[in-house]
């Protein structure tokens, strides 16, 4: 199945121990393309300014994917400052200029509007509805959300949870929106709003799936150099709703072999700045260290 | 082999969010032991007072124990008071009355010291030390320390960390012995302190061995239920501990069986007070869970 992601197109400046990069093409749609194009035809749902550099669409365009929901508004792309200090678990913001991100209505082609694996990547719930609305009969929908959002607006996230089927989620988030501090708890709780299963994103210490039928937690591939961190969520998403596309099924095999192809995304993110790895990547590279990580983990 | 453990004996006042309980027979020795039983028998290096329970020590009797090395002595059993809030993840140490184990000086018995599996539970290295010397020529020697140590006797802890084969560390501690953030950077440094391997414990993200041969990550079993961590990391000891004595060899294949024995022990520990559910435990017990976490785990 083809693969519709909404999301953002960000230009990211970056400060971690190993450097400081500026003006990276960078954003959750963007981050989540580069792991699910390996595994299917990705439609992209963002916007950018005018401003956007012409070599970086060249860009997203060289790595096959389906632009046509691409929208340039008047103003400026949306851009994101942050640091990460000593732990790389979290980054500090320093900056977040909305520019077309705060008009942003998206829509999608009469075509698109048949695609049956949606990903609403993180941003306003409101506008994940006003996607989702579009959309004519998706098979399979995750959503990604934030605690922005949570805190922010908790009703319209509420109300786009109950159409979703997977809500993809970091622990402490996963936290703050049930109330529960237990995961499986909160996972519970979660399931309980809406969504069929909870997918629980602990960064460096893996992800944990819930669904009424089982759960299947999984480490994180140990990965020696972090470099930046950001967008290993969303290619850890791409990679995991790139894998159930491909698979058009979502049986209990098919999940927990798309959450280890997401691990292993998320885990070639991490080790250079922005998209520098993970545009290069092969889905070769993914089933090599896949097949090191599962003779690892083998007991 | 037999199984020798130098730890506390301790009487515990514990507060979770799930009840109160007061002079809970506890520690590190007590909780390594009601794992490790399961595998081998168990020589438990400890001291009390005077105080201690009657009945207590007829418990630890009871649980086929090899008390000669327990030693009573005047004054006071330790005690520990602490409470655990909202995330479960640590304790707050409300108080410590060391009593008899500030003068603690352990010896084991002619027969004792041909004991070849070692556990050095959490105490002052140099007590650590001076039990270890004691011992004719150990097969394998683990070693499991604390903050207080690393901050307070530093140079101690180096000097035994020369002798022992597996350090057993949690992650936080990891980090701050080691200088280093990254985990398996942190292996890396720690193992070039003298052990061959580091086991590093992550509370509720499961534990992580490195060895110069291989990394094996682990998660935790999910548990729903968290009555009182209390003695998690020991009773994880005692498990991975207990059946590496009883296999009587330390391969690749053997440590991570290992690990997922200490995984399964631990996660019954933390579902009741102190050692309320790991003194009913049985092998089968593990061994049942151990398989519903291997069919979870699979992919």
């Amino acid at each position: 199945m083809s693969l519709l992601v909404l999301g953002t197109v960000a230009l990211d400046s970056v400060k971690t121990p190993s450097g400081k990069r500026d003006c990276l093409l960078g954003g959750s749609a963007s981050h989540f393309s580069m792991s699910a194009r390996l595994f299917t035809d990705v439609h992209l749902v963002a916007t950018i300014g005018e401003d956007f550099p012409l070599h970086e669409r060249d860009f997203l365009r060289s790595m096959k994917l389906n632009l046509d929901s691409l929208k340039v508004n008047a103003g400026e792309t949306f851009k994101w400052e942050g640091e990460y200090q000593g732990s790389l678990n979290s980054a500090v913001t320093l900056k977040t200029e909305l520019g077309v991100l705060a008009t942003f209505d998206p829509s999608v082609t009469e075509k698109q509007r048949g695609i049956r694996c949606v990903f609403l990547a993180n941003t306003d719930p409101v506008i994940q509805m006003r996607l989702l609305k579009q959309m004519r009969k998706p098979a399979l929908v995750a959503l990604d959300s934030m605690n922005f959002w949570i805190n922010s607006k908790r009703k319209d996230l509420l109300q786009v949870l109950k159409m979703v089927d997977i809500y993809v989620v970091n622990d402490e988030e996963a936290r703050s929106l049930s109330g529960e501090h237990n995961l499986i708890k909160a996972g519970r709780k979660l399931r309980s709003m809406g969504p069929k299963m909870v997918l629980i994103k602990k960064g460096e210490h893996g992800a944990i799936l819930y669904s009424d039928k089982f759960i299947f937690p999984m480490p994180a591939y140990p990965v020696e150099t972090v470099v930046d961190p950001t967008g290993a969520g969303d290619t850890f998403a791409g990679g995991f709703m790139g894998y159930l596309a491909q698979s058009g099924k979502v049986t209990e095999g098919v999940l927990k072999e798309a959450i280890a192809y997401g691990t292993i995304a998320a885990s070639f993110n991490v080790e250079a700045f922005g998209l520098e790895r993970t545009s290069k990547l092969t889905i070769k590279d993914l089933r090599n260290r896949l097949s090191k990580f599962r003779k690892m983990m083998k007991f």
